[in-house]
């Protein structure tokens, strides 16, 4: 069931967990969905599994078939559980965590029904809790991903043939993006956030509210999947900013940069520098204890001091954040909002995404991932972080 | 809000979504997730969509900015839509639908707590019921899918070369799915199903179990994503099999071919035909009214006839349906199982897939999209059926 270099790994994040059930006094906890598993797994199967607040896990797998190890169990269905935790003489817990964010309805009920718990918590509110501190394993693996997100970025200016639309820009780099191992899939944590390899946004497309929420918009190419690229013509005095997942390993990375179609306006400059004047200050100020709502308010007074606030975070509609979390997840914790109660802790990795919409031109400034250290901030995405001319 | 050129489509689906309302005494539907939103309002937004029993929609927006539209309404949280009730006279449903099968949990009772109903029923269920029957628009959509899914097809000897691996020859063959049109996300109902752009198998990965309810596995790249394509070497003597999506629209047509690099096994051969002969017999027989077991057991008593069985759909991992209703979701109903209470009704439209996994070899078989029409099936995928050689 277990890979043998994993173990490490899950058990410092069992123990973890175990620690954080005592707190709140659950027995159990029981996890389902597919970024939970693999959390506490090391890959995604269907079926269960079951942390008892002391002892060893169980897995209960309805498939694949083949897998062994100590504590697996196959199941058919859920109501299974109940008959093993009667035949290993496993006590039912009294306290249950589920995962009351991402089951649904139906499911949680059914479990709650098979487990009958005096009293049920959120696991999902645990489990994310626990997943904005990486351990030294997820770390490596972001450090994986940065490492060839920067690989594609450095193909990117080859993308570019003049007279294309962002479409067909986006397609070249997808291709060289699953070239250096993207693994493709980019998932997001909450409903109705479905998003494909990433987000290109050049020229007007980039003021096109969305209704996700991620920082900026974009059109898309079709009504079901709203975001991104609207096959914009890439033509004279066009800001390309390009935001394509680093989901190389299961944990991504998330970089963005922007390209340019021959000279943009004084403004765009402006703004990106402003940006990278942002991130310099967050760089500079940030360390473990920080607010997490100081690193959006200073983004916001350096924007304001330069008169750029009506294109911080978008036009029509500004998102009002200026990074997030990353994981598993492109939207962990903690966010970087002005309403946010937390403060950066060793060893949380977070994208910071300070970016602009200028009208007519596109979306210009950077955003990085960057590890909580002991001493402040240490930045994993390497690349190039001014305006890049593609057409040189 | 309505695109103009959809507005019968969406009258038709509201009527029929409030004919089953009434057949079962609920006075309320709201709907929240992203496919249900996007069936009946022919876009993705945030927020909710509300269709009283008798009368006109209603749209609660929270994002994006800027729609508008009769009886929509901007909202900041869910709790908003009392107010809004109560401001337009609108009366509160004593029986609501909600999707128990979608929602997570606190979301479906942070519903339930605002719209206190006497009753609740399961939306899910209701719509996907209705979704089973496509609308002459859905049919025109997916026959877009369908010419652009054999366009890209057509595409498929250019992409390969001599000692690729099959996750080589995928990026190739993903690109031209793009450049043909494909919207990239690729839908799925249910948990722990993602799925990036399709699969491709070859070779012994075929037999690979998968934890996913789909008709085949093969291992994937990372344990993140365990699915079809896992670096295999095309070598002389491999059957590739490749069942990328056809989301050219967000009505997705499913349509599997075979190629080959080199010969295969006799054994290949015979079950790629009897794969065929399962097709044409089905197509032969299947009409409405024709239950949907049927159509599994023609597959499998012709396959038993062959001295196939240990071979269908998959050797070490068995899926025990030859075929699923298609639409906004790759997995919609009918699903062609021996247990299916279901008959064929015109205008379902489903994807009938016999395969055969032949160890050492691949996987062979064929896969088509069908419209059930008055008179039988319909097939709408049209491409050369035969084992396509690569290297010629």
């Amino acid at each position: 069931m277990i890979q043998k270099e994993l173990i490490d790994d899950l058990k410092l994040k069992w123990d973890r967990l175990q620690q954080a059930m005592r707190q709140i006094n659950a027995d159990g906890c029981l996890l389902a969905v597919d970024v939970n598993l693999y959390y506490t797994t090391g890959r995604i199967y269907s079926g269960y599994f079951y942390l008892p607040a002391e002892g060893a896990p169980w897995f209960f797998v309805k498939r694949p078939n083949g897998l062994d190890g100590d504590q697996v169990e196959y199941i058919r269905k859920p109501e299974q559980m109940a008959e093993l935790f009667a035949a290993h003489g496993l006590k039912m817990p009294e306290k249950l965590l589920l995962e009351a964010d991402e089951l649904t309805y139906n499911e949680y009920i059914r479990l709650q029904t098979i487990f009958h718990p005096k009293e049920t918590a959120n696991a999902t509110a645990v489990i994310r809790g626990l997943r904005r501190i990486k351990t030294p394993h997820e770390i490596e693996m972001f450090r994986l991903s940065a490492e060839r997100h920067a690989r594609t970025y450095a193909e990117i200016p080859e993308c570019f043939r003049p007279g294309m639309t962002d479409l067909e820009f986006q397609y070249e780099i997808e291709k060289r993006m699953r070239k250096n191992g993207s693994i493709g899939l980019f998932r997001a944590f909450g409903a109705n956030m479905d998003i494909f390899m990433g987000s290109i946004l050049a020229g007007e497309n980039a003021e096109t509210p969305s209704p996700f929420d991620f920082a900026l918009g974009g059109g898309g190419i079709d009504a079901s999947c709203p975001l991104g690229a609207n096959r914009t013509v890439l033509r004279e005095g066009t800001a390309v900013m390009v935001d394509m997942a680093g989901n190389y390993t299961a944990y991504m990375t998330d970089m963005t940069r922007v390209f340019s179609v021959g000279w943009l306006t004084d403004l765009a400059y402006r703004a990106h520098q402003t940006a990278l004047s942002i991130q310099n200050e967050i760089e500079r100020v940030a360390r473990p204890g920080t607010p997490c709502a100081d690193l959006y308010n200073i983004a916001a007074r350096i924007t304001e001091e330069q008169g750029l606030s009506p294109y911080f975070m978008g036009t029509k509609q500004q998102a009002k954040f200026v990074g997030h979390g990353i994981g598993i997840q492109i939207n962990e914790l903690p966010v970087l909002t002005p309403r946010s109660k937390e403060v950066l802790e060793p060893n949380m990795v977070f994208a910071l995404e300070p970016k602009y919409v200028i009208p007519g031109v596109g979306a210009v400034g950077i955003e990085n991932s960057f590890l909580v250290t002991e001493n402040g901030l240490e930045k994993i995405t390497h690349f190039p972080e001014n305006i890049i001319p593609l057409d040189k």
